[in-house]
């Protein structure tokens, strides 16, 4: 690119950043019944405009061959009338969550009678960048404005039609109801040079969401001036105890590996305490082997499973994402607990027991987003723990960790009230 | 330096690090009460230890005139036997404060009998980089591991033996209790390139505290790949709305800005509502000069008050940290907010009025992170506050906003207890 281009390219990016800093002040002090008639209103828009989604749609259908699409990611990008309806139910839910803004989280009075609030507060500008799924782009926009947060979208060029089309659905509903202009932008160029240029402006951004494939998230993470919430991959576990029930033993890592494969809280690797793998292992192997998983293992396992094969390092590390399991024979909780935290990737580690003192051992000592007690990974999940809809799943432990809801898009602010207080 | 020095010291680095790792695993499963223990007994040794830190204290007080230092900042680097008493108070201060690790936060008892509990956790390993005041060494130790995080301690050279020696009776006391060994470590060396070693570290290292001048912030800010708590400067506002009482309007102002005028939240600037500041500017401009206390304003400001010198936009800016304050007369409500979101620094900003809807949409308006409704600037203090001990205060949004306590230290973690659920 030319330097000329680039300056263009910049200064575009600074008047986006910039009027998005603008409109967040507004949403700031916006009423919650302003935000919830527009996410109510735009869910019946979008219905109602379905047959021009599904025009735009089919523009970007037609170029996914061209950008080198597999059959499967052309499917995700896909619009149909029950995926707009789908899109409309989200919104619609966003509308039915309490408004996190102004929330008074903690308050006190102090002995001089100052009442310190700690009250809820947007973050301000959110730049979130992501892949070619239209309906992420419906999704963010919901959660970022009702939390009172400007968004900058910046969305896959595979979707450039559709998700321009759902904006455009949005921002005319958000004329009519009094949002702020600019809470929403598309960003309209797919050079992928805007992106840095957004990533340095950390005085108009607060935050950075990468969506995506792990090159995506590890290039905003490094180039980012600003805060980055991080998704990073999932190696979860499922640990069997010594004191585990055979029977949900056996449901809790079929339904962990198996219940959906290819998700971040799927789990990838099994341990299972010494003293109970001759009975329990074995029919565990031979479920998982039955629903085409293949198992790696340790030389305990290959004795145990005759169909195991030999695990390289590299495999208890893995996140695999398909029908492969990694499998090791312990001697003790505190090995397991080791293991976890060495080879694991903190996202969601799971314990089969009855006993009370290695599941709070195990609880307290395993440092991950969620530690599951006899209960399936694929819980660790905004919905499944009650957040509402969720934005993602974060691997960091600063600010936010694991499932990202509305709460998880604010900070605070303190508000004394006085009647004269001063400091002596 | 050599590339083969540089290194050796990587290697100090990381090996300081990877231990600072391994101690923090065992910390966030320590009871509160080897915790209070150590900061307990560490208070006691500490003063029985003073002629001994005395004479480590004399090194330091020897060679700061080579380091070139102030009178002033020799002082800050001196102790006394009252400021080994004051670090032995702080250290019982904080064993006293409830144990943050373990709290339940929220919970919630799901529809499938999940019972979801976001747990208080430590974040793991803190890098805390400071200047010359030796009480901050025994003040961060003792957050730090109170919530249960191993901490490395970077402080200045000016304070290098004076730190090494309330370290070393640290780590005495907690070889003694049972603090893991590694829980507390002083910087062995004051070459600066050490500090760029460690920012890259965030493998191991989950969050950068630096602690002293702009300077300092901006490097550790630009460098670190963990995230940084991060205190910038204050350019605190006192806005006197048109309700505002006289007398309290008068006590506020002179408070904010005179009873301590080196520190970050003082009051810098001055707006005056229109209405009022015939009547409100000239006694309080009398006593803010009977103070000592150079005004600088704009055209109104100077009619008003005879000894008022012109401002520039830069002085609107400033964090004058001494006998300056910048003050303007305003229309409304919105141009003081206006002004207050544009020119302050998101650090404290007050109001004096006695209209609720004023006070209310100044709350709600002012970005900062702390707002005083007819309270002085000066509250705004971790102690003033009510969360004990701080650690600093931050002008970030991000995390931490205001003064950061125990609580600001810790990340939390989703521990689910179930009875074999399983995912449909």
């Amino acid at each position: 690119m030319a330097v000329a281009e680039d300056q263009d390219l910049k200064q575009y990016c600074v008047e986006v950043a910039r009027r998005a800093k603008t409109a967040s002040r507004q949403l700031a002090v916006l009423s919650g019944a302003v935000k919830n008639e527009w996410l109510r209103r735009g869910a019946d828009r979008l219905q109602q405009q379905t047959e021009w989604l599904l025009q735009e749609n089919a523009k970007d259908l037609a170029a996914a061959p061209g950008f080198g699409l597999t059959e499967a990611q052309a499917d995700r990008l896909k619009l149909s009338p029950e995926r707009i309806a789908g899109i409309a139910e989200g919104l619609q839910q966003v509308a039915m969550l309490p408004d996190p803004v102004g929330e008074v989280m903690q308050s006190s009075v102090r002995p001089n009678g100052l009442n310190v609030q700690k009250v809820r507060v947007p973050l301000g500008v959110i730049f979130f960048i992501y892949e070619s799924r239209p309906n992420v782009t419906a999704d963010a926009a919901a959660l970022c404005v009702k939390s009172g947060n400007a968004v900058i979208l910046r969305g896959g060029k595979e979707a450039a039609h559709s998700s321009k089309a759902i904006v455009d659905v949005l921002n005319q509903v958000g004329a009519e109801v009094g949002i702020p202009p600019d809470a929403v932008q598309l960003v309209s160029t797919t050079d992928r040079a805007a992106v840095g240029h957004f990533l340095a402006l950390d005085e108009y951004i607060s935050l950075a969401i990468p969506r995506g494939g792990e090159g995506l998230i590890r290039r905003v993470a490094a180039e980012a001036r600003m805060p980055v919430i991080k998704h990073f991959s999932g190696n979860c576990h499922v640990y069997i105890d010594r004191a585990a029930d055979p029977e949900m033993a056996l449901q809790i890592t079929v339904n962990s590996k198996c219940q959906r494969m290819g998700v971040c809280n799927a789990a990838e690797s099994l341990l299972v305490h010494a003293d109970v793998a001759d009975k329990l292992l074995p029919p565990i192997a031979s479920e998982l082997e039955r629903q085409g998983v293949q198992l790696r293992g340790d030389a305990k396992v290959q004795e145990l499973v005759a169909t195991a094969v030999a695990a390289d390092e590299e495999d208890y590390r893995a996140e695999f994402l398909g029908p492969i399991m990694s499998v090791r024979v312990v001697d003790s909780l505190e090995e397991a607990i080791g293991l976890i935290n060495r080879d694991g990737s903190g996202h969601t580690d799971a314990i089969v027991t009855s006993d009370l003192a290695a599941a709070r051992h195990f609880a307290d000592a395993v440092d991950s987003a969620a530690v599951m007690i006899n209960a399936s990974t694929r819980f660790n999940d905004g919905a499944e723990f009650g957040l509402g809809a969720e934005i993602g799943i974060s691997t960091d432990k600063f600010h936010a960790r694991g499932p990202c809801g509305l709460n998880e898009l604010t900070s605070y602010k303190y508000v004394a009230y006085g009647d004269g207080q001063i400091r002596q």
